[in-house]
């Protein structure tokens, strides 16, 4: 269908597009006694981009939403500022003064205009800045071509492993790259561009399709997330386009615009898969298809109801297949639902089949849960949209990350 | 206020208004080897009664709520047969049909219509009713005067303790009392009547009146409880007014309609405390209060978000005072909120006040934590309109619980 090969990178991070540089330093925002690491990112092209952006819904949202969100209006932006450790969230009238600070120093720093520069922090919420550390901290930071992979590291928080990921996009003998990076492990739920997710390329691009072209992106991955089912006050999916790569302009009518969207789509639900599988405590990456929906709206609301469901959850963490767990989820997604017409698949085995349970053996569908991925599959049988949704187990690990997490 | 008096009933039970028996019997419906109990339980008014109902909202319901819905619309009831271990829930044609049966073996046994009889089932989802079992039990249930916390106990799952509550109100020289039994422990969220609920009044009272307020009752007890955020494909709240007590019938216009609407909800809360309290892992009651608000609907949504949410529950578990947990809750509700007017207490003790986190000490913030009960309350600075919500705290114990359940 695409007239246009994509492969992935090996190895490949937010830095691979051409153009793109990032560095790291520890600022001591959040003290890591037992694992020091980097706790303040800096992602900067080396010239204008087309930059698109995608924030959270939650009403109360933190200051560097608010900032980031009047910096990318004009759909430009050069840089990408980001902190774990604390969220700047609730923080009042100083929170914002502090957001726009970490943007003027950046700014001055790299010679750009404030405004050029997007911010993005995470950690504790109700907590002041340590700003001192952080003007302390920026000059240190020295970005480089290969840097993607240090800057997954110092917006971690509860993650236990970086992600970050690249494509590559050939087409018409242009080659563009795609890369990203993403964090976020808990307080995810599908309501907007769950956690941080920034995305790179080097194709040049019209700054409106770009934009057009995320919020469709982050429809099918980050909005599909479900680890907790609460929405952080921090959320923001960014996307930056240099047009390193060289070539026209890419907009909507153009011949590489479905290869480019493709290549962003891509590494942006890797990106959310991997959050899901290090969602807080999980052993298991949880993926649920839901097809024969009455309209794509019943779908995903579908989908993302059981993949967020504690029950459905549960019943992965314990491989203890109960297909009457999936269907009160459904029941409850607010999705036409008609159970004669429901057929339901774990893994590959049927589960359940026009309003009975399946003649599966209990420890057939058992047997189906024992991988790293379970996938759940639902056929509504009601119509033709379909959706996809991705989520984790909840286990005893989850419990105790979250009852003891300030202190 | 109240031109009344309202008495709580020690060890009262859904027995304890005139005119009303229960007895159960155990069918071994589920085998629960560890701790045999009774299963199957039925409770029956000597004589006619005024009947209202609520039922889950959930699309796929069980038998039971189709089967019970049908007969409790002519407003009048004089039975309810209950069993768990099988919820009689995405079992097919069969399962109406021995919903039906149940219903014609308890009119026949009591020598009353079908009709007049409603069912309830809790318990696993998708495997069908031991009608056998049910039938061979059914003759041995002799319902008696004090049969109300036996059927307390046979209608439990997870629940580990059985729900019963009494209440006598005093007016104008006349005694009604009010009784009531729960059950529900996992699979509850406030959308509708969550889990079993079902009340008795030997007040004589209009029926419409009945259903009315019913419906009232339901959306400040049941419909502001939370345990885990699934909703039960069950769940109904029944109530049966025999007026045994004599005197005229109340309606909205008679002098004892308020006192008698505040028993009922006295009833219905205090039970809907009692099932918070004994959710599934539970060690902790929380109640969230929201003042303050723009309307009604945004008290109840931030009430009800505040005390479903993962992050806030794991906070309390933790006893982990966390302010910024609870504003994301109320953030992500659909309320409005801003938070220069926003005040948060935990316990009495201020935790955030217009805009920013209070000068509490951490330590004291947790010590108003260390109770059997944790109270958040939250006062929006918007409005007049109040809400309340319960629920519990989320430990290791639900993750045990529910990842090995049917097995």
């Amino acid at each position: 269908m695409l007239d246009a090969k994509l492969v992935w990178i090996p190895d490949g991070s937010v830095t691979s597009p051409q153009g793109f540089l990032a560095g790291v330093a520890r600022a001591g925002i959040k003290d890591y006694a037992d694992t020091p690491r980097p706790d303040l990112g800096l992602l900067v092209s080396h010239r204008a981009c087309a930059a698109a952006g995608l924030f959270t819904r939650n009403r109360v949202c933190g200051a560097p939403v608010l900032v980031s969100r009047r910096h990318i209006a004009d759909r430009s932006a050069r840089a990408i500022v980001a902190n774990s450790g604390c969220a700047n969230v609730a923080t009042g009238a100083r929170g914002e003064d502090d957001a726009i600070r970490m943007t003027s120093w950046v700014g001055d720093k790299l010679g750009i205009p404030a405004s050029e520069v997007l911010v993005a922090s995470t950690g504790v919420i109700g907590r002041p800045l340590p700003m001192d550390a952080i003007e302390r901290a920026l000059p240190g930071i020295q970005p480089s071509r290969d840097g993607g992979h240090e800057l997954a590291r110092a917006i971690m928080t509860t993650d236990t492993v970086p992600k970050t990921r690249a494509l590559r996009v050939e087409h018409e003998g242009r080659s563009y790259t795609v890369g990203g990076v993403a964090k976020g492990s808990g307080m995810i739920h599908p309501d907007m561009a769950t956690c941080f997710c920034f995305l790179t390329t080097d194709a040049p691009v019209d700054a409106e399709w770009l934009h057009a072209t995320l919020r469709e992106v982050g429809d099918v991955s980050l909005n599909m997330l479900d680890v907790d089912m609460d929405t952080s006050t921090s959320d923001c999916m960014f996307v930056l386009a240099n047009g390193a790569a060289g070539g026209e302009t890419i907009d909507a009518n153009h011949s590489a615009a479905w290869p480019l969207h493709q290549a962003l789509e891509r590494v942006a639900i890797e990106l959310t898969r991997d959050l899901a599988r290090d969602g807080e405590g999980a052993r298991t990456l949880i993926e649920v298809h839901v097809s024969g929906a009455a309209t794509r709206e019943d779908a995903r609301r579908a989908a993302r109801t059981v993949v967020a469901s504690p029950l459905v959850k549960t019943m992965v963490t314990g491989r203890d297949p109960n297909p009457g767990r999936v269907l009160m989820a459904v029941g409850r997604s607010g999705a036409e639902v008609e159970l004669a017409r429901l057929r339901m698949w774990i893994g590959d085995k049927p589960a359940f089949e026009r309003g009975e349970p399946a003649r599966t053996a209990y420890d057939t569908l058992a047997a189906a849960m024992h991988h790293d991925e379970v996938r759940l599959s639902l056929d509504l049988g009601l119509g033709d949209a379909s959706a996809t949704a991705w989520g984790c187990d909840l286990t005893e690990e989850y419990i105790r990350i979250n009852a003891d997490y300030t202190t």
